[in-house]
């Protein structure tokens, strides 16, 4: 049990209610000092778990604020531990009297995520169901609601602990017989091992690829905005990004990466990358910055190449070489801008050299950006050619980075055991590689792991959660 | 009773949680029908009031959220109705889709403030108590709070509410004696009732007068920006705003009438109102402005007279007879800007000047607001040159402009009154007079209202409050 008492504010500023949790072994004493029940007939702490009390919070003779305060104890509460929750009027300043009365009476503040590490810590969830915790709060759409309450519930992660301690028993008998290896007995049913390995990578192997849309899901669709700097990109991404009224925010707790361009179109996210202009140069630093710009396409899913119209046809042959050698499993659109610039019948020249370019997953679209002319048909492209599958209830799909990672590390492991097991490799080794796939599956639900790894979690949620 | 159940989000967005109010004769069995407990022995609207559930949010098959939800049953609630709190994550899709429930269940959506309208209908508070709470949730400060709070516990509604019940005892008999009028009897008597109006007077008097120190602690202290426009007015106020973190923040729902630049200098905020530029001038339309300049001015307790330091004797030579004349009562300050581009010896020389432009309470300072030089002395000469009184607690201050509206409505009508006891008026202009000093009064504690009025007052509440 941890010995510190925490407190937090847990809702925003600026609301009609605020709320004050305090959590840890003196959760309760501590509120009682600063709380007196309207009703006096018995103190706060010897109020019954799970009630609510009307009274008011003082600091000497003075009232801060008349409050409800819940009372939870140990464990049967979101932390496991003693815990109480304030909800006061929603003034900063009451907010921030409440809290520095808690903290001169011993409570201190708490860190980021500390309630939900704290409900891990004490196995009131595991660490995926813990992460699904910032997820949901995070959550702005119905498929990010659905894959965060799905893995709140449970997941995969009851499967994964299924596997996990069938792996164990497994490498506990040929770690047996490893012990009796002059004896050349098998403990460890080989068939039977050859087909739970098989069931192992075939899980695994379908998680990982649920990857790529629960990664498009929960992060938008990366969508690359490349072409040369004087093409228009810049005045592009703010049309498609200040347009729209649905822009979604950047709540503070996300488990994001980086704080990127996100809209919603038509019910999806997108995720808009901007990449820094694309030019034959010699310049070698220039060149350095294309290579990254190449990088960026590669993570794309859908490209848009911006080109200025006015002189679409120099581009499309300079670049489309270079442009064009990423273009597999990617869709792309040309989309030549400064229409409004263009002479009409440059406009039907070109249309006439474009089926050189374009193919089933090339369209393109004449538009201007800073007119706003058929910007809004763009956005249409966009939707139309985004593949999403629909998320329904059930659906196990991995969001979550280190999720992904430790997949692919234990898909890496249980392919080398299956190798191990047709080639008949030595037992030890064959061992260790289970016992490293027994590891990455057990990095998802928490079983091992570390202080930097935790940090690393729940460093990303937001105070009071 | 209201028919209506209504529900609103209580919180802001983007914190760890959220809370939706549901109140109303159906608010348990509208949140019956969404909420499943996770222990299900007993269904939630049958579980005691003052007491938290544990469970889901279900829509359908879809599990909307876990939460905690509170119930209250009429008349023990913060309305007076039955009501219900659920505390969910702080997902704004979260809290959207349970409102769509519950809107698709029978509530409708609160309007703003219309939780504290139903409490005050439902004789939970009087009217000058429920709008403390909207002070309360705006306070920033020590000072306000403590106003906030003392109105709220009650403040002056419990002694007028006496003055006004005497008031009633005496124009009641007053009445009864018209009715006998033929006999010449004196039913209330007369000295009694001098001594009463006297004492009236007196309290009504000291709160008329408290609202200016009230308004000052509320609001700020209104300090005016005069000056030529090309003084530098707008930098400097900039400077005033910006440079400070400790801006109040406008949060939406406060009573304040408008939106002013409003900053917190040493613990005191100070408002601050630009106005016009100020020059000799035969245009009309500019001097409608410069009209409406000294207007503003006269509303101010401290005036900043910016003058570009360059040009300062012109300045001060055409415009100090103008503007002077309204130096009564106020502190000013000749702020002499653009001191970095003034030769020394002219600084000097404009030094020897000042005397006769200054005096106890006109002080002067050289500043720069673009270098920023000196700045930081203005702002402690604003502190030094207000004189708040500390506002302790049980001071009873008014803060509110409609109560200082109808206080002094009635301090005019028992001015009237006390005359015609001096003069022997007949007796039923004296009972008129006294009905319309009840008639302000009850205003303030909501005992005469009408719907614009209540309209007015809780329009300007949070949405959840």
């Amino acid at each position: 049990m941890n010995p510190d008492t925490i407190c937090a504010i847990a809702t925003a500023q600026g609301g009609a209610v605020g709320m004050i949790r305090v959590s840890g072994p003196d959760a309760i004493t501590i509120t009682d000092i600063l709380f007196v029940p309207a009703q006096k007939e018995k103190r706060f702490k010897e109020k019954s778990p799970y009630t609510l009390t009307f009274g008011r919070i003082h600091h000497g003779e003075e009232i801060i604020d008349e409050v409800l305060v819940s009372l939870f104890r140990s464990p049967h509460s979101y932390t496991g531990e003693n815990s109480t929750e304030i909800t006061c009027h929603g003034s900063p300043y009451i907010m921030q009297q409440i809290m520095q009365l808690l903290i001169a009476n011993g409570c201190r503040m708490a860190r980021p995520g500390e309630y939900t590490q704290r409900a891990f810590l004490n196995g009131k969830m595991d660490l995926s169901q813990a992460e699904a915790v910032a997820d949901l709060i995070a959550s702005s759409s119905a498929a990010t609601h659905r894959l965060a309450m799905n893995q709140m519930r449970g997941g995969f992660s009851k499967d994964l602990n299924d596997l996990r301690s069938r792996l164990l028993d497994f490498t506990s008998m040929i770690e047996l017989e490893l012990d009796f290896s002059e004896e050349d007995v098998e403990f460890a049913n080989r068939n039977e091992f050859s087909l739970l390995a098989a069931q192992i990578e075939s899980i695994i192997s379908r998680l990982v690829h649920s990857f790529s849309v629960g990664n498009a899901i929960k992060n938008g669709i990366p969508v690359a905005l490349i072409g040369e700097t004087n093409a228009g990109k810049s005045t592009l991404l703010n049309v498609l990004l200040n347009e729209e009224k649905a822009i979604v925010s950047n709540i503070h707790g996300t488990t994001r990466d980086a704080v990127e361009d996100t809209v919603n179109l038509g019910g999806i996210n997108f995720r808009f990358i901007d990449t820094a202009g694309i030019r034959e140069t010699n310049d070698e630093i220039e060149n350095l910055g294309i290579e990254r710009t190449f990088q960026k396409l590669a993570q794309a899913e859908i490209a848009l190449w911006i080109i200025d119209a006015t002189t679409a046809r120099k581009q499309l042959e300079e670049l489309s070489g270079k442009i064009f050698s990423h273009r597999e499993g990617k869709q792309f659109i040309l989309v030549f801008n400064k229409t409004d610039l263009l002479p009409k019948h440059q406009k039907e020249e070109l249309i006439s050299f474009l089926p050189r370019y374009t193919n089933k997953n090339t369209g393109y679209i004449f538009i201007s950006a800073r007119q706003r002319i058929s910007t809004d048909e763009l956005q249409q492209m966009l939707i139309n050619r985004t593949h999403l599958p629909t998320v329904t209830r059930n659906d196990v799909i991995v969001t979550n980075i280190r999720h992904y990672e430790a997949l692919t590390h234990a898909l890496e492991s249980i392919r080398r055991v299956q190798e191990s097991l047709h080639t008949n490799i030595s037992d030890d080794l064959l061992s260790q590689d289970i016992r490293e796939c027994i590891f990455y599956l057990g990095e998802i639900v928490g079983k091992v792991t570390n202080e930097m790894v935790l940090e690393n979690i729940f460093g990303r949620f937001c105070i009071g959660k």
